[in-house]
């Protein structure tokens, strides 16, 4: 069973997007604790299978982030299964994994189950609107945090900024609720100013969208986290 | 804090209905495993307080069972947190909750809190329409309980027949699935041979709306499950 806990940093991989293998390479052997294989939107059977197969080659953990039924398939280290805490929508909280788990109950690992307790704090990100989020205030948050913790004993709380810079007042008081359940953070971190910045608050940094834009930038996170 | 994996039986009294002295030692002096004082209509900070003070006389655990907000004090051994399951509006698996985290937060004990997954199976009871219920399925109880236990790790998952007699081979078949959370099993016993058939397969039997009509016969539940 993989331990969350004893992680730092993890690199966020977007089977959607393209990926050239040097710079696949790079990720895997920059330190990294993980790799995670999630994405909002046109995640398919083929581009994830495609992306798996590839990451298989390196000697690093592999974790698909189930985001749809579709894209679910054995070979991963671990699987990591969202429930949105500020969705409005039940669907996004237990009826979707509900579903999951009556189709594949009886083939379910529950050793390579993870249970991450979103909350997504970016109005414009596609995953807000597709969640059918709505914009928790602090106290929410906090209180979200407390019942990830105390009430449903969930290995991961994940504040998810999606692709914008958070706010790390928020982070450092979420952090303080926290003691068995693992923190992450993820949105907006480009540089090694951010990363620690993050990492001051958070247990885990997750780097995504840089990846894309500029390699390198990505692969200094890891070091600032380290 | 309370061990429910060493329980057999409990009763539940309704603090709306009234309930002589001497039935109350009775109940109290029975060997039943704890009281559990909770209820759907008409629970009113002053007759939960009157209960409790009532109980407290006693040497056995009182838990609260929370079903609204104007009805929470403190002098509970522990505080059941029920979370609805196959409710279909998300008020009743995390809005609720979330409120009283966000409100008391700062002054909950968590080692007293025991939050419980519920399914609610009889269509008639007052609970099924004001957790605004719908029927599920047998697989639909089943991955419940999977969910229950697997992924939110909750100490207790509660079938809930709330005054009709259930169905024996379904509560079987969620007994199977349960390891680490405990079973509970509510409604319809009223006699030594339904309190045996239930408690083969559920871990805890509850015992509620026969203590208001014939408390000999709610009195002998409690050797049928020692």
């Amino acid at each position: 069973m993989l331990n969350v806990k004893n992680w730092n940093h993890v690199f966020k991989l977007d089977p959607n997007k393209p990926l050239q293998e040097e710079c696949l390479t790079a990720l895997c052997e920059s330190g990294t604790d993980a790799l995670i294989i999630g994405g909002t939107d046109g995640v398919t059977f083929d581009n994830v299978f495609d992306l798996l197969e590839r990451v298989q080659a390196f000697n690093i953990p592999c974790i698909l982030e189930v985001s749809t039924m579709e894209a679910i398939m054995p070979g991963f280290d671990s699987y990591f299964i969202p429930i949105v805490f500020n969705s409005m929508n039940k669907r996004y909280i237990v009826d979707i994994q509900h579903q999951a788990v009556k189709e594949y109950g009886d083939w379910i690992n529950w050793d390579q189950m993870v249970v991450e307790g979103y909350c997504v704090l970016n109005e414009q990100a596609k995953v807000f609107e597709a969640a059918q989020c709505q914009l928790p205030s602090k106290e929410d948050v906090v209180a979200y945090a407390k019942m990830a913790e105390h009430m449903f004993h969930l290995p991961i709380f994940y504040l998810e900024y999606s692709g914008t810079w958070g706010e790390p007042e928020l982070v450092r008081e979420v952090a303080k609720q926290l003691d068995q359940t693992t923190l992450f953070y993820g949105g907006g971190i480009e540089s090694i100013e951010q990363a620690n910045l993050m990492k001051k608050y958070a247990d885990v940094i997750v780097v995504g969208n840089i990846i894309y834009k500029d390699l390198q930038a990505a692969l200094r996170t890891v070091e600032a986290c380290m």
